[in-house]
């Protein structure tokens, strides 16, 4: 950020009256500019005892496995968001969607809201954000090509939620 | 928004290639400025049955009895910042700080994460941001004067599940 959103003006860093911390403010207007965490919501789909996995088609981690998951958009719910990444990613419709985790990534200001749902039927394709759409067992994971950390630890977590029949809702940072 | 906060180039409302709504995007740079929902973080601290709320000394809603909740600094957990609302509007320390609730409201694009919590000690006090700092016992709550339904949703919610003796996670939208 180098410039007023809301005037042009050229922009510092520095911290406001009665706050503790640096801003972008605006030198001109002396609006300040506030920067907060981004939700990113996703799913892990179901079909009998099989995952849904996409297959990047997209920078980052191309060719990389990863559940359907976004950034949440504005005028959304977080439920609504996770399965339209779910149909934009691979055309998969869901149901039976319910709350799974919540994992906060601090270092890079992201907050992983992930919901549990099954597919409505195995009914899913390709698209313009994954190469491959698979269902995968269990034992076929592709455990050392998945995109991200957060991607591992949420598909360990359900597995194990699964294995004792007992689902919570798992709250965790991710350093 | 109005300028480019890269170039300072005008911005106009476009739908970017591969997307499908509307975006601010400089005519100069062509840099996409997404918005995005905010999370907001608060707790409900309780001591022995009794439950803290904070009367807002600024606006909105100026006068008003909140639960202690603010908006998710960049670099911390959701937990953390929760935690962090509640030591800033009212000096007082949690611990046993647990997941509560998720509550998204799309019509201002602001999703709320609750944490239960138990207050280290009874010690708290007044600041720039409550004029008043109460523990309240159920049926003294001051339904009539919360300062927002997601704060009365909130309450009403933790109440029924400790009359249970059982805490779930709660997600829901409020329209």
């Amino acid at each position: 950020m180098k410039y007023c959103s809301h005037c042009s003006g050229k922009v510092v860093k520095a911290i406001p009256d009665g706050d503790d911390r640096y801003r972008f403010v605006c030198v001109e207007c002396k609006k300040i500019h506030y920067q907060n965490p981004l939700i990113i919501v996703g799913t892990i789909p179901t079909f009998d005892h099989r995952i849904l996995l996409c297959k990047r088609a997209i920078s980052p981690r191309l060719g990389f496995w990863t559940l359907p998951a976004g950034f949440m958009e504005n005028g959304e719910s977080t439920r609504d968001g996770a399965v339209r990444e779910c149909y934009e990613e691979c055309l998969a419709k869901l149901e039976d969607v319910k709350l799974f985790a919540i994992f906060d990534i601090p270092r890079i200001n992201q907050v992983y809201l992930f919901y549990r749902a099954q597919l409505i039927n195995p009914s899913y394709s390709t698209t313009a954000e994954s190469s491959e759409v698979n269902l995968f067992d269990e034992h076929s994971i592709p455990w050392e090509e998945l995109a991200f950390p957060v991607m591992t630890i949420t598909l360990r977590r359900f597995l194990s939620d699964r294995r004792a029949r007992n689902f919570t809702v798992h709250q965790d940072t991710i350093s």
